[in-house]
């Protein structure tokens, strides 16, 4: 009997226990709020990740350690990690929790970025500004998520109001400026890596976002063969540079047939919820599969399906429990404005029929606009073009 | 937040949860023993089922009430539908706890069964075997399950070993002998009616016993369409009969091109299982749905499915993990001779990867003779015929 234990136990930590029970694993669940929904079904250890105490109460209680949070303090990450197996290592998680460190990494592999520049003062930012040019965003290189920790830079007089609204964390944890991508498309690649350093990809994924925050998916992405292959091959890159063991994403965007990479989650991600229902394997299988050393499950697509999150508070589930591919995901969370308290999942055998069950679901539940830009996909004839090679 | 109690915490009770999470649910457990596996995901009531207090208390938690355990004492059940909504009502649950009251309303409804004869005393038993001849089956009307309670009568002198057997328990639930099905194949329909009378059915399942216990299930079944038809309207008159909402199987041995009704399992079924990864919607989100008066889902085949159950003990994941339509599901229970402890189900887009599938799984773990009569049914060429209608 293997108890796998989970820093942060929110919605993906729910979810990887309900993966992770057919494979006859136990969790435990470290979060510090005694709310935490995946103490709904996962025994909860409740405590600060820097109280050592409440950490040596949790490590005592599990054979093998992850995440379902990415913001762990490094070294209660390397506390844990000289105790039990823990996978991803420390080194993922501390590159990925700086946006600095990572783009560093993406540059060094050779995968392009959007411009950026650190940015540690007042002076700092009017110089970046002036190099990278409006529009641009600055964001705090640790701790963003959600589209939270960012300020975006529309003409250059708008650098002050960025700084009044930031600049308190250069000290802490840092700034760092980002040219303003105006992508086409958001991709993303979920991939999984083996302790044997297997590699699988699913189908490629485009994303749309709302005030920074994920609000649907579309999987598998319309998009070139060669475009798809670039993006695998960023993932592989990375996974191996990291030699990371896991489920992550890689965000991208897609502009003028260029990828540029955003960021990695070093966990299971958002943009992959879609696997739950539509491909073989899910996201939450496949993570605890690598992170427990078991042959990794197939990634194929079953189908098409667009995953749409559901923020702030629930829907009614009528219309998407009444659909023939609906599938319904309330992660047992209280109401609360930005919050990200569920998700719906849709899955059908073609386009047409996937683009007609959004359209039922978005006009029921008034949500035409979160539809919107998947219908507009789902009736686009081409896939984008593969465009010019990555430099 | 809703909070659904299901009596009997077994793997039944435990898919129940996992299955019922994403909706939102919260479930309570009651069963009798504090190790049910149900407990590893959901609080857990230890209490006997006669036990006011313990009912009690696990009724004062819950809003609604459902079953993993169709042998809850008829008193127990009558007490708690009087203080929550339970669904299937205490009726279904009474008619199908006794097999000569579930083969009565079989006659009613003139669904065809095995000849019975009831049987009270040794004399009965004689006079039965002189009626039904042998090759007969002398059962327990009650609490039977996996082929317990059973005692196979293979010639007219068998008599008297059959009733030292079960000869005890004439006095307290009754005894009854079915005339031996020399049948061709068992099958199972698994459908689900709703509060509102709608009723679905997974397609037909093929199921092959071991000693009395499902060793093996494939769906969709390879059966003609008139056939499958007939199996659909007996459940769906059984259904209605019993005003049954919630999911339930109907047994079926298939002889001659006749259909003879076995029993009716008032649950989630073991010949369900395959639908968690081959159907669009599980057997277990359909019961919670038809309980808590949602949509139901469809129930479409996703490919094709193999079950294999495991008994006694678990074998070893890697050759089930390691296909590409592998899932594994480990109910996290100790190892002990004739248990459930988990089941495996292999998916497949056609009859031949299936079959290949199968045949990699039953070398690698040493089980081609569980396999082989699923890969035989694989290779047969065609359905059986649709055979005579029923009188
Ligand atoms: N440089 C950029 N150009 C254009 N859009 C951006 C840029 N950076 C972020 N965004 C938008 O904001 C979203 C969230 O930003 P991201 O850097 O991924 O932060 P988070 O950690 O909150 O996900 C992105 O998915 C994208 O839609
Ligand atoms: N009358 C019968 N003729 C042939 N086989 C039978 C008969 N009754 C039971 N069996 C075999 O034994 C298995 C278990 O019997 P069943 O009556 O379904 O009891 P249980 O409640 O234990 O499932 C059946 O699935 C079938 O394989
Ligand atoms: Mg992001
Ligand atoms: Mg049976």
């Amino acid at each position: 009997m293997t108890t796998v234990g989970i820093l942060g136990g929110g919605q993906l930590a729910r979810m990887m226990a309900l993966a992770g029970a057919p494979l006859g694993l136990r969790f435990s669940v470290m979060d510090t709020s005694a709310d935490a929904c995946a103490g709904q079904f996962a025994p909860l250890v409740v405590g600060d990740y820097r109280d050592g105490v409440a950490l040596a109460e949790f490590a005592s209680g599990i054979d093998i350690a992850t995440f379902d949070f990415e913001n762990v303090p490094a070294e209660s990450a390397q506390w844990l990690c000289e105790r039990v197996p823990m996978f991803p290592n420390p080194r993922a998680l501390g590159t990925t929790q700086d946006r600095l460190a990572e783009k560093t990494l993406f540059g060094e592999l050779g995968i392009p970025v959007p411009g950026y520049v650190p940015v540690d003062t007042r002076e700092d930012l009017d110089a970046a500004v002036a190099k990278l040019g409006a529009p641009c965003i600055l964001k705090t290189r640790r701790l963003g998520y959600d589209g939270k920790g960012q300020f975006r830079i529309r003409a250059a007089g708008d650098a002050g109001a960025a700084w009044d609204a930031l600049g308190a964390q250069a000290g802490a944890g840092g700034l760092i400026l980002e040219a303003f991508v105006p992508f086409e498309r958001e991709l993303s690649v979920v991939a999984v890596r083996a302790r044997d350093g297997e590699f699988r990809t699913w189908p490629l994924t485009e994303n749309w976002h709302v005030d920074g925050v994920l609000s649907a998916s579309l999987a598998p992405a319309r998009v070139a063969p060669e475009l798809e292959a670039r993006a695998v091959d960023y993932a592989r890159a990375l996974a191996e540079a990291l030699d990371y063991v896991g489920v992550f994403a890689l965000e991208l965007f897609c502009h003028d047939g260029r990828l540029l990479a955003n960021e990695l989650a070093p966990r299971v991600h958002n943009s992959g919820h879609w696997s739950i229902e539509g491909a073989e394997t899910s996201q939450f299988g496949n993570h605890l599969r690598a992170v427990l050393g078991l042959p990794l499950g197939a990634t194929r697509a079953l189908g098409r399906a667009c995953m749409l999150n559901w923020i702030g508070e629930m829907p009614s589930p009528g219309p998407v429990l009444a659909e023939p591919g609906g599938h319904w995901h309330d992660y047992g969370k209280t109401s609360r404005p930005g919050r990200k308290v569920g998700h719906a999942t849709l899955r059908a055998d073609s386009d047409e029929d996937l683009a007609d069950a959004l359209e039922r679901v978005g006009a029921a539940l008034g949500r035409e606009a979160q539809v919107a830009p998947v219908l507009a996909r789902l009736c686009d004839p081409l896939p984008p073009p593969a465009g010019k090679e990555s430099p």
